[in-house]
């Protein structure tokens, strides 16, 4: 079940409890300097990923975000302010938060709005990496109202017939309240891959699927040494997938004032004190304003069932977007959280610098 | 440039000039009794897709819809109503309208709410096939506002691993006014291809593209004539396509109270007397409720000349989204719009039927 299984046998790995990890990252985001709602937010969104099985947006971006605070690049304690509020439209300048503290206050403030005018949107400027999308659409999920979610980032992904990196991975993320049962959530690059995935093939020396990335002159590849960029959603079809990190890129950098993916400074440094303007955007929108609550808890359970019981093809289960996450997060409460071992290196380091104990259920003594 | 020049070189087929197209095809709906709001909305989709180079949702529908309004499944004098309004948010029950009419009229009410309040969004029901999503998303961009629009359809894609058709083709379509040019256009289906193009290859006898559409047990396959359903967007990242196409069922039907996707009748036939309940939704968004005009305006041409000025791979264009379309709308004014055979032969029966001048080029004596 667990994702990390792919690179190492969970049984290799350190493991650590739900409830000691958000302490220990939380620990050691207020030893940086970060104030307390910051650290709250950053550890909340890594946790997201850490609990769901999205490793690359979990915990492993602890140490990154150490030397974000550190450098200067973040601000450990913004004073964010609305720029602009008109009508059920608002924009965050974020004043270098993290992201995640950026994303979270604009969901909320979204989520107050709409729950009153049935619709909000916040578009946020000034802002930084926010890790998973799906946070913050499950924010608004989780207050039974349906939640959306883009950023931008440093870019990656060539446009379709591209040879330079144009795009960010522009997520698209969704989650919609579904009654007696965890919500449905999409939360999805608009590249087929992660730059992420072409790291780990090369140090597993394993060939990548077909047209998911690129030579720097553009031609797709399957050598993960050669790649150099990553190819929009949809193969031959790369139009939609660049037209959709279009879309995201409108919302979360256009809209927003920020900078666009292509303008933006790479998260991997070297600067790690010059602020990035990252941008980002979230929706929110209260079913029951478009039709009575019942109709649509019982429409969505149709959509759902239906979903899950329609025929597949030999050997194969469906599932519904979160299922797999949801699955993920129940093994993990109960086993824990598998750390890879550069993460755990870094715990380590981490937790000596900062005179704090580690998270990891081998250092429990019961 | 046509994209007609794929099935038949232009010089073999009719072609009509814009306006007496127009003036035709609204001509033909009000004989069969359509009310005037109604012919006009539907014979502006229609030209949406004729001007633009979007046959499949252009004139050749016009038989079709003759058809669904005589059969009754269409009401050619509908009593649309706001069946909800809450804040900025409404549903529409369109009283079984031509989509289009339903779909113009929603997006109008969606402007006009989003001028005062920044944003606002019309999910309709008892709705039917609307035609071209971006014309909706056009109809907003007009007036300086960002459009977008959703809708579902009767049920021609596979989920990822399924075997089954379950969604419609559920197209997304956002449109962003670019200041001093042509707006920013995306309209695409949430498959790879549309079922048009498998009927097209079993005539033509060619193979699909690869993991494009299915056979009956779901497996992938390039002969037309074994494939039955549409796979997702994405190939083996089919999850994403199919996870974009119930985002966009979740706007059009369930947040619509319409049917899903796979429980409405099919377009074709035989029944078309049984209204549908086809589902769709709109949303319209003030940029400078956001920021500032100017700004927004600026950040919008930074974003479309950093693309089109993008390096491409060897022999590559780069086009916008829509840049293609405003190109074939450029053309199609000059050299009037090719007219298919089947469409033409359908056409010279309507104007026989109800005694009107057919709008071919070849017919106008100078």
């Amino acid at each position: 079940m667990s994702t990390m299984g792919k690179i190492a046998t969970d049984d290799q790995l350190e493991h650590a409890g739900i409830e000691r990890l958000y302490g220990f990252c939380k620990s050691v985001l207020i030893s940086v300097g970060a104030d307390e709602p910051t650290a709250a937010a950053a550890t909340d969104a890594m946790l997201h990923g850490s609990r769901l099985g999205v490793d690359s947006h979990g915990v492993r971006l602890l140490p990154h975000y150490v030397q974000a605070f550190a450098g200067g690049r973040l601000n450990c304690r913004p004073k964010m302010r609305l720029a602009r509020q008109i009508g059920v439209v608002a924009n965050l300048d974020a004043d270098h938060a993290h992201g995640a503290r950026a994303a979270y206050h604009a969901m909320d403030h979204a989520v107050e709005i709409a729950q009153s005018h049935g619709l909000a949107a916040v578009s946020i400027r000034n802002s930084s990496h926010f890790g998973p999308a799906g946070a913050y659409a499950l924010h608004a999920a989780r207050q039974g109202l349906i939640g959306l979610a883009f950023c931008n980032s440093d870019s990656f992904v060539r446009l379709h017939d591209g040879a330079s990196r144009f795009h960010g991975t522009n997520p698209i993320a969704m989650c919609v309240p579904a009654k007696g049962q965890k919500p449905w959530l999409l939360d999805m690059a608009t590249s087929s891959i992660t730059y992420n995935r072409i790291q780990l093939h090369r140090s597993l020396n394993a060939p990548l699927a077909e047209n998911v990335a690129s030579t720097e002159t553009g031609m797709d590849t399957t050598d993960p040494d050669l790649a150099t960029m990553l190819a929009p959603l949809g193969g031959i079809f790369g139009f939609k997938g660049a037209g959709l990190a279009g879309m995201v890129e409108i919302f979360s950098a256009v809209l927003s004032g920020s900078r666009l993916s292509h303008e933006i400074l790479p998260m991997g440094g070297p600067d790690f004190s010059t602020p990035r303007n990252v941008g980002a955007f979230v929706m929110a929108m209260r079913p029951d304003a478009f039709l009575e609550q019942e109709e649509f808890d019982a429409a969505m359970h149709r959509y759902i069932e239906g979903l899950r019981s329609s025929p597949v093809r030999d050997g194969a289960k469906l599932f519904a977007p979160g299922d797999r996450e949801w699955a993920e997060e129940a093994y993990r409460e109960e086993h824990g959280v598998p750390i890879d071992p550069a993460t755990e290196k870094a715990f380590r380091r981490l937790a000596a610098e900062y005179e704090l104990p580690l998270p990891f259920q081998t250092e429990v003594m019961e």
